[in-house]
């Protein structure tokens, strides 16, 4: 007997993270996708083109689903109130409770960063940031992990933030198993040179359809919080509750990617 | 001299906890009240009528302020999102921005204990709650404070983590001082004895009238978390903070204002 790959839908599947999810994790699950726009003609997946904002017209394709991984957003961390409200806030109710009411089993949201992004503005995230590595022992400073308070750093992530708080209601309440990935820097081309703060914030390609893969494989989750971010030397964020809840095993390292070991 | 008394603008100034911070506060402030309808005749200032879920029209109400209480929102727990939505959530950002630009410098955000609700399903709160004190002792027992992580128990608490989370970047980012007042049970007569979980949760009106004017007057705020609960013997929620930042000194408890001591 062959188990049935799981249907998992992606919204948000043509942009950047959703075209990296699909291309990884397409031969392990059975993946449909969700956007305003087409996808690359290489993703071979089929997709439902609806605004994420319009909660009839997306309602039908989470029917039968298993799992939904929630990356449609204005993705854009300075995106001004008229985005944020009808793509990340609106959209974000949307994806929760048409999930809600299709019995889907896990969810996870892709929150970010920022929504804890003004500690960054902290001794010593404000110099790791900027390159300035002086006295620091990456083995001993404290990173920014999962109980941290919420500081966001615009309105993009206070629209992550909401979308962690109604992940926790949907969880309690409803018992849909959410995780909430506050993802990192994941750059087109995989390379995480442009600019030094990407040192510490990089996120691989590969560990990115990794960890999605950890989150949608795990069993027992109620509601996790957790970053996506590769193995960085310099990372402002804990990857340790990721290690243990999930078994997140990142194999990237910005710095060593750097330099070509 | 006679030092001028601070502007101080009040949404939802025609709702119950409206008309309690008027009726308390109106001599020692300078008090002006927001509200899509009529206040109480008896409340004696000046009214802008006007839906907060609309900027333009509040926001010359924010001109010369030096200060905002918020309470306009649709306050009932169990809301459903076509009202949470206008009238918590963009109603919200409404007066933060109009506050922003207004050049206001604190705002006091009603939030609710409903944010972190879901800890009611805990022990020993889920006993206390019921009036089952058994084994408990008042003094040791750990209470939730502002610290604790998110637990929405409804899209309402949903909302006011997100005016919480908005709240902290408007602070932060835009140096506006910000208090988030988790509020407890008001009661219109101003009586604990409705149900047995407002021995934990209730929070008299002159406890409110005192606790909104240490949260004014207080100097040196940039963000803070507070609850809003008299010094009932089983409450849920931490008052320890309250009283560090703002002196807050509770002089009611909703056990012995019920046997008449």
């Amino acid at each position: 007997m062959i188990a049935r790959k799981s249907r998992v839908l992606v919204t948000g599947s043509s942009g950047l993270i959703g075209g990296v999810v699909t291309r990884i994790l397409g031969d392990k699950y059975a993946l449909s996708g969700l956007d305003r726009v087409p996808a690359d003609p290489a993703a071979d997946i089929p997709i439902t083109r609806a605004d994420v904002g319009n909660f009839d017209a997306i309602r039908p394709a989470f029917d039968g689903m298993d799992a939904v991984v929630h990356l449609a957003a204005d993705a854009g961390m300075d995106a001004p109130w008229e985005s944020v409200l009808p793509n990340n806030i609106v959209a974000t109710y949307n994806v929760f409770e048409a999930a809600r009411q299709a019995r889907v089993k896990r969810l996870v949201f892709a929150s970010s960063n920022h929504a804890v992004g003004m500690f960054e503005l902290d001794e010593p995230y404000v110099r790791i940031r900027q390159g300035n590595y002086r006295g620091l022992d990456p083995a001993t400073f404290p990173r920014v992990d999962n109980t941290v308070c919420i500081r966001p750093d615009g309105l993009y992530g206070v629209s992550k933030a909401f979308g962690e708080a109604l992940g926790a209601y949907y969880a309690e309440q409803f018992g849909l198993s959410v995780v909430c990935l506050r993802i990192g820097t994941v750059t087109r081309d995989d390379n995480p040179t442009r600019e030094v703060r990407q040192m510490a914030t990089w996120l691989s390609h590969r560990d990115l359809g990794h960890l999605v893969d950890c989150c949608l494989s795990a069993k027992g989750v109620r509601f996790e919080i957790v970053y996506g971010v590769s193995n960085n030397r310099w990372r402002f964020w804990d990857i340790t509750h990721a290690r243990r809840v999930f078994g997140y095993a990142p194999r990237d390292n910005a710095e060593t990617h750097r330099t070509g070991e």
